[in-house]
C-alpha cells in the first residue's frame, strides 16, 4: 500500500502544505466518503459542503477556507482537477506485472528485452522484437516479429501487437486490443456497387457473380510516444504506409483505426469512436464517444465531434461539429431546435393551405 | 449427450407431460427440423403449422391440440417462451472446461480456489485472489490480485479481469471481455477545449500546447450476484470509488460501461450499448442495441431506450425514449413521420409564398 | 524478404512486362515514396504525376505511357486497383506462425491437426477438434469441443471459438475475434416491457419483480468458405439452429452477429456494424461501418446500407439504403437537404401566419 504525509503530497503537487503536514495518508476519497487517513477530493464549495465528518485532510481549490470546513491540514490549487492528474498516478499500484522475464513466456532468441522490462506469464514475443527499458507487458500479450516498442511501456494482459510495428516510448496499453490486424480492404474484377453508389448517389449496375478479393496490409502501424491505448481498441496496419498515431494522443475503449488512418498529436478518441481507411486527422482532434469518420477525408487541427457525430466529408481546422452528417454545433442545435418544432409547424401549414385566403388562389 | 424423457421435461417445468410420457428426447429442434427424439419448439398455432413430419414430441401453449398435430406426446405451458429458460439450461452442455486446476495454470499461492471449482489451461491468478466453489474458469484467463469472484461463476476463455475487482455468485462473462480496465480520463492544465464548449455551445480559446495528463483509476468494479456480461465488453475502473452494476444485470457483447459508472439492478444492456463516465442507471433499465448514455446524468429504474438511441440528460423513471437525443417515443415517432413528409411540406410552402394572396403582403 | 522481378509480377497478374523485365522489386510503394527497387503504385494520371525520381517500375492503368514517366519498366492493367489484390499477396509475409505444433500447446489426443498445419504456443483445442490441412493457428487461440476448421486457415493470435463451430476451407480470422459466444436471450415469467412497447408503441404494464432468465444457445456457429473476419468482432451462438455465414463473405472488425442471424454470400460487412437477434441478409448485401440491422427482419440480395444506417423493417432486394429508419437514399438525401432548410422554412412560416392576408382568417 502506498502512504505518502501530506507534505509529500504537497511538494509533489508544487504546492504548499497548510496545517498539519506530517497526516499521514493511505489514499484518495470522495469526499462524503472520506476517512482520517484518506485525503478528500473537494474540488468546490459544494463538494466541501459533502465533507464526512472524519475527514481530516483534503486537496481544494485555490482559495478554499480549509480551517472553516473542520479539517486539520490541506493542500489548495488552482485547478485540483489536473493536479489530480499526478497525485492519482502517486496512488495507482497498477497491474504488478512482476519482475523479470515469466519462465512461461516463449521469446525467440532474436529478440531484445530492455533492462529492468517485466515480461509476464504466457507472453509469446517474436524474431527481432526490440522491448524497452523498464517496459511492463503484461500476460498472454503477443508481440510479432520485428516490433520496436519503446521504455516504460505498460502493456496488459491479453494484448495482441502483430509484426514489423513501431511504438514510442511511455506507451499504455489496456487489454484486449488488436494493433497491426489487416486492413478490411476488398476489391472486385469490376467495379463494385460500393464504388458505383458513390458517384451516382445510388444506382449501380449487375454485381452478381462478382467476388471480393482481399488486398493484403503490406504496411504496419507506427506509434508515437506518450500514447495512451484503451481497451478492446483495434488499430489496422496500413495497405503500403503505415497506419500512424502522433505523440501524447489518447484512445479509448472499442476505437477502430483502419487501414492507412492517421491521427495527429494529442488527440483525444473517446470509446467507440472510428476513423474509416486512408482518413487522415490534424492535431488536438476529439472525438468523443460512438462517433465517426468516413474513408478518405481530412480532418484539421483541432476539430472537436461531439457524441455520435460523423463527419462525411473534409473539415477544416477549428470546427466544433455535431450530428450525422456532422455540422458546426449552432447549426446543429438550431436544426434539432426546429426539428422539434417541426409537427407543429405542419400544422401550421395545414392551417394556412386550408384558410379561405388560399381559397382565392383557385379563383 | 442429455437426454431425457418426456416426463423429465415436463417435470423440470412444473408442467404435466400428455400422451407418451416415455419418450426419449435427445434434444431440442424448431418445428420444421424436428426429429423423432427432439421436442420440438411451436410457441403458437403457426409454428405448429410447420412441425416436421417426424415430430414426434413438442412443447406448446397451454390449450394447443396436441393431439390434433400427430404428436405422441407433448408438454403445454402458459408462457412457452418463458419455459424454454430452463428447458434450454437442461440441454446445455457448456463449454465443458474440465475439473480441477490445470496444470498450466500459474496460480499465486495466497489465492484461493473454491471447492470443485475448475480452472483452464494457461490461466494466469494473481496474489490474494478468492475464486468461488464451484467457478469454472476458462482458458487463458487472467485475474488480477486481490479480485473475489462467487460462487459457481462461469468464465469463458480468454476473459481480462483486472485487480480488486469484486464479483459475486451466479456470474457468468463470455471470452474477450475485460473488466477493470483503466478509466478513459485525461485531464489539460488549462480548461479543455472539451469542457469550453460545454459551457458556450462551440467556443473555446487557445488550446495548443495543453497535453493531456492521465487521471489513474483508483478505485475498481464491483459487480452483484446473477449477473451475466456477453463476449469482448469493456467495464472500466472507477477513478475513486468503484464502477458498480447491480443484481442480475444483463449485458451483452461490445458493451462499454466507463470510469464510475453505476448500472442497477435487473438491467439489459444490450450489443454495443455504452454508459459513459459517473453516469447512473436506476433498475430494470434496457439499453437496445448501440444506444448511449453521455456522462454525468442520471436515468431512472424503468427506461427503456431503444435502439440507436442516445441519452444526453437526466430522465425521470419510466419514459421509453427513443432517438438522438432521446425524446420520449410518441414524441419521437410524430417528429419522425413529420420529418418523413418534410419535402412535400417544403413545396407547401413554397406555393403559399408564391400565391397571389402573397401578393398582397407588398400591397 | 520477397523479391521479384518484373516479368514475375507481369506474369503473376496476367499481364506483360514493359521495358527492362529483370527489374528487381522488394516491396510496393505509394508514388511519391518509391525507391529504384519497389514497384510504384500509380493508378491514375494524378497519381503518376508524384511518382518520385527514384521510382523505376510501376503498376499502371491500361494506356499509361510509361516512358514519359521516366521509368525503367511497367506493368499495365485496365484494372490497377483489382491487380492489387493478387499483387500484395505475393508481397504478404504473414504472421510466420511457425511450422508444426508448438509444444506448448494443448492439444486433446482425440482431436485431428491436418497436415502442414501450424499451431502457435499455448494454443487450446478441445476434444473432437478437427483442423484442415495447412492451417495455420496463432498463439493462445482456443478451440472448443467439436469445433471443424477447414483447410488453409490463417487465425491470428488470441482467437476464441467455441464448441461445435464449423467452419469452411480458406478462412482468414484477425486477433481478438469470438465465435461462438452465447447469445443475448433473457426472458422474463410475464411479458416483458420490451416485448409490450413493441406492440403499444411505448406503453407497458408493471414490471418490477421480474427477473431475466437466460435462454441458452444450443446452436453453434456454420461459417462456409474464403470467409475474411476481422478482429475483436463477435459471432454469437445459435439458440437452437446455427448461426450462418455464407461463402466468401468478408466482416470487418467490431462486428457483430447476433444468435440466429444468417448472412449470405459475398457480403460485406463493415467495421462496427451489427445485426440483431434471427435477422436474415441476402447476398451481397453491404453494410458500411457503424450501421445496423434490428431483430427478426429479412433484408434482401444485394441491399447496401450506408455508414451509420439502422435497417429496422423487411428490405426488398436491391435497395440502397441510408439513415435511421433506413430509407432509399434518394429520398434520404431529399429528406436531408429539407432538413438544412428547415430553420429557413419555419421563418418563412412564422412570415405568411403574420401576413395580412392571415388577418383575413379572423374576418
Amino acid at each position: 500500500m502506498t502512504i505518502y504525509t501530506l507534505a509529500e503530497i504537497a511538494q509533489a503537487l508544487g504546492a504548499e502544505a497548510l496545517g498539519d503536514e506530517t497526516l499521514v495518508l493511505r489514499g484518495l476519497s470522495e469526499p462524503q466518503d472520506a476517512a482520517h487517513d484518506q485525503l478528500a477530493l473537494a474540488f468546490s464549495e459544494s463538494a466541501a459542503a459533502d465533507l464526512s465528518a472524519a475527514a481530516e485532510a483534503a486537496l481544494l481549490w485555490s482559495d478554499a477556507d480549509w480551517k472553516a470546513l473542520g479539517l486539520k491540514g490541506a493542500v489548495c490549487v488552482p485547478r485540483p482537477r489536473f493536479s489530480l492528474g499526478p497525485l492519482s498516478k502517486m496512488f495507482d499500484e497498477g497491474p504488478k506485472i512482476g519482475s523479470g522475464v515469466h519462465p512461461s513466456a516463449v521469446i525467440d532468441p532474436s529478440a531484445v528485452i530492455g533492462k529492468g522490462a517485466s515480461v509476464g506469464p504466457f507472453v509469446v514475443i517474436g524474431a527481432d522484437v526490440v522491448v524497452g527499458d523498464n517496459a511492463q507487458i503484461g500476460a498472454h500479450t503477443t508481440i510479432g516479429y520485428g516490433t520496436k516498442i519503446g521504455a516504460q511501456a505498460l502493456i496488459h494482459a491479453g494484448v495482441n501487437i502483430g509484426h514489423k510495428v513501431t511504438i514510442g516510448d511511455d506507451f499504455t496499453c489496456q487489454s484486449g486490443t488488436v494493433i497491426g490486424s489487416d486492413g478490411f480492404s476488398f476489391v472486385t474484377p469490376d467495379k463494385a456497387p460500393t464504388e458505383q453508389i458513390r458517384e451516382t448517389l445510388g444506382e449501380r449496375g449487375e454485381t452478381a457473380g462478382q467476388h471480393w478479393t482481399r488486398i493484403h496490409s503490406l504496411g504496419s502501424v507506427t506509434i508515437g510516444d506518450q500514447v495512451d491505448i484503451g481497451a478492446n481498441t483495434c488499430i489496422d496496419r496500413g495497405t503500403i504506409r503505415d497506419t500512424k498515431i502522433g505523440n501524447r494522443t489518447k484512445i479509448d475503449n472499442f476505437v477502430q483505426l483502419a487501414h492507412n488512418a492517421v491521427v495527429g498529436e494529442d488527440c483525444l478518441l473517446c470509446g467507440a469512436s472510428g476513423v474509416a481507411g486512408s482518413s487522415t486527422l490534424g492535431d488536438r482532434v476529439v472525438l468523443a464517444g460512438q462517433s465517426g469518420v468516413v474513408d478518405n477525408v481530412t480532418v484539421g487541427d483541432d476539430v472537436i465531434l461531439s457524441g455520435s457525430g460523423k463527419i462525411r466529408t473534409n473539415q477544416p481546422a477549428g470546427r466544433v461539429l455535431m450530428g450525422d452528417p456532422a455540422i458546426p454545433m449552432k447549426s446543429g442545435i438550431e436544426q434539432y431546435k426546429a426539428l422539434r418544432r417541426l409537427p407543429r409547424l405542419a400544422k401550421d401549414v395545414a392551417a394556412l393551405k386550408k384558410a379561405p385566403t388560399s381559397d382565392s388562389d383557385n379563383s
